[in-house]
């Protein structure tokens, strides 16, 4: 499959590298064609990588994935809107605000999230919201935490959903651990829980782990 | 030990009665004494619990719990300073915005939180921010829930987490399922996560559940 994923940076190359390894056509989108560090990416990954800007990156895709920093991920799927369209777009991104250093503000709240921010701005895409909750390394390879741990989707569109939970399976996710929370206004969830995502990482410091559900 | 409850409500109520059952004098207060839930309640539980007004419940208890809707609770812990002066005051609350109907809207943000808001308002209480990321039954009766699910303390008196460490067992939570997230500002992480709360109990459907913590 032709993929294509908005952004370069740490995520997005986690999710770019893997996909190849996955067998899958990647090409990563930065603000501008000829970014350094993608053409340096797409390089030490042989034929099936290759860099471009958002709008190309959008149109080579099949699917699409938004990995840019949250902040800036509007313009960057509205910039590559004619790429989108028809396409399952999966937004995987959090706003974080670093303007106090680190640990990063949280600025989510149960008003608006940014996958409806993302999906008001590319009507025609279809926005999935998962992944947003664990570390990059954690999103491709679930096994580096052990147990039942769960991650979630949010969309309007079930064909969508179904082919993000495609996805998320060839990644190493179980269908039984992606909760499918519903609409994408419920996507206001897992971008909250980033807030308590931080204080967890401070406590235990470390970045990898992630939580289950228990049900009665 | 005596226990003072502020919160007639389902919290209140249930928090208090699993008190009187393990042993412990409970007094419930609510804004004037008299209420007649708590009258009704009171009776009901026999002589080791008792009803008033939020002051004299604060004063009565060497413990206090919050269980106040949580737009109430800075006006209620503001109205028991005194009683809670020195003493470890419990606060399980969460701000819910009703008012566009069920589910509630959760206006936690990573800017405040209500326990730091508690926390300016008795500066001289020792706030341990605790077990609202669960469901009221659930938070007196971790059972309900199989699995090793956890909860989360916040405060910024080490003796106090101590002792609210020791109630969470008494109400069935092994230490090792308490996750002490560090001071009074990190109960901004759990109240953010009623967000997601929310839509798990949404797609879930139902209130009986938990998330658990796996780590490498």
């Amino acid at each position: 499959m032709k993929v294509g994923v908005l952004g370069t940076g740490t995520v997005g190359t986690a999710i770019g590298t893997r996909l190849i390894e996955l067998g899958h056509e990647v090409r990563i989108g930065s603000r501008e064609a000829g970014n350094e560090k993608a053409v340096t990416w797409a390089e030490s990954l042989g034929d099936r990588a290759s860099s471009s800007d958002f709008a190309d990156a959008a149109s080579f895709g099949q699917v699409v994935f938004n990995c840019t920093a949250g902040e800036g991920s509007v313009n960057a799927v509205t910039s590559a809107k004619d790429g989108l369209a028809g396409k399952l777009l999966i937004d995987v991104a959090n706003v974080l605000d670093f303007s106090n250093g680190p640990p990063p503000v949280i600025p989510a709240t149960d008003r608006d999230s940014l996958a409806e921010q993302i999906q008001r701005a590319v009507p025609e895409a279809h926005v999935v919201k998962s992944l947003n909750t664990v570390n990059n390394d954690v999103m491709v390879d679930p096994v580096r935490v052990q147990g039942d741990h769960v991650i979630f989707l949010s969309g309007d569109d079930q064909e969508a959903k179904r082919q993000a939970l495609e996805l998320l399976g060839e990644f190493g996710w179980p269908d039984d651990r992606v909760i499918d929370l519903g609409d994408i206004t419920t996507a206001r969830g897992p971008e909250m829980y980033v807030g308590l995502w931080v204080r967890l990482m401070g406590a235990l410091d470390t970045t990898q782990f992630n939580i289950g559900l228990f049900r009665d």
